[in-house]
């Protein structure tokens, strides 16, 4: 009765709800739990619309930098979420993210899986404006969250030291000039708020 | 240091990050939890870009409809998710959103809360193609998520009929006939399952 496309696109979005148990290292406001990739993929995506004016470069295509977020985090269903400053995870993410990719994105329509595909390898390579913008966004969000969240210390996760957190961020300059001055002030903040090491 | 502008937005991404504490009356697929609005809202915009092919309208402005999708539960902050089968609320739900609205978007530089705003009640209103499309995805994932979650029955709410579902969501036939098709065949399943009373 339905066709194969449509049919395919619906078990996609079925399998895709699994983004919601994807934890993250960071946690919502009334600390009970941590924050979810499906809930920070839309969080980044409000903050690109707010913030686009920003951008380093003269035009973007603010519909690319979007779709990018939106999707960007998928991969995570199958990988799991890396930490940022996890550098034993970090050294085998992104085969994981790969594989990851070609399995979950396959189950799309050919044309689908080709467009999803490209759009979070340019995202991954941060291979133009929106790449990079969308990737200064992606950066920016944790540090604000950690901010405001104020997480008390997690048992057995070694807080990152400042160095650390500005050798990680610092690509958030490529996108804006502009985020990164204000980032630097957050982590000088909550450096000074004992979130991170110095 | 910084602009005011730049201020004004981060202050309103701080603030909305109370939307992932909003919780609806769905669930996550363990389901040990509540769906929250802010990772629904992710859903229905990777949905848009999964289906915009079977929207009604010739052509669609697809980064419109993103916008409308990211921002639209936005209003929930302070006005709360109305369930949409409760009746009672449903009479003042409008009115409270409104208000909502004009609080939470005033935050934002004045021509941003002008968008949001009109976004938000073009969205409310089905006043446009991208409106209508917007409206059809946001009407179908939760069907898609009662079926494929399976929830418990949860106390003291008594299930719709399916009528009232049919009711609730025959407007997704404005956005996508095919959408529509395809929902009327999941209220089915969900009614033999038992999820919906006859």
């Amino acid at each position: 009765m339905f066709n194969e496309r449509l049919l395919k696109q619906i078990e996609f979005i079925n399998e895709v709800e699994k983004l919601k148990l994807v934890t993250r290292h960071n946690f919502v406001l009334d600390n009970h739990r941590p924050e979810n990739s499906a809930e920070h993929s839309w969080h980044i995506s409000l903050m690109a619309m707010i913030l686009l004016e920003h951008k380093n470069a003269d035009t973007i295509d603010l519909l690319r930098v979007l779709k990018m977020l939106i999707l960007h985090d998928l991969v995570e269903i199958y990988a799991g979420d890396t930490w940022l400053y996890d550098e034993a995870g970090a050294a085998s993410q992104y085969e994981r993210e790969l594989d990851a990719a070609q399995q979950l994105f396959s189950r799309l329509p050919a044309d689908q899986a080709t467009e999803f595909m490209a759009l979070w390898q340019e995202f991954e390579a941060k291979d133009s404006d929106e790449a990079t913008f969308a990737a200064s966004i992606d950066a920016l969000q944790p540090l604000l969250n950690r901010w405001i969240t104020s997480p008390p210390p997690q048992e057995g996760i070694e807080p990152p030291t400042t160095q650390q957190v500005i050798t990680k961020k610092k690509h958030i300059a490529q996108g804006s000039e502009e985020l990164w001055q204000y980032a630097q002030e957050i982590i000088s903040k909550s450096t000074a708020a004992g979130f991170y090491t110095e």
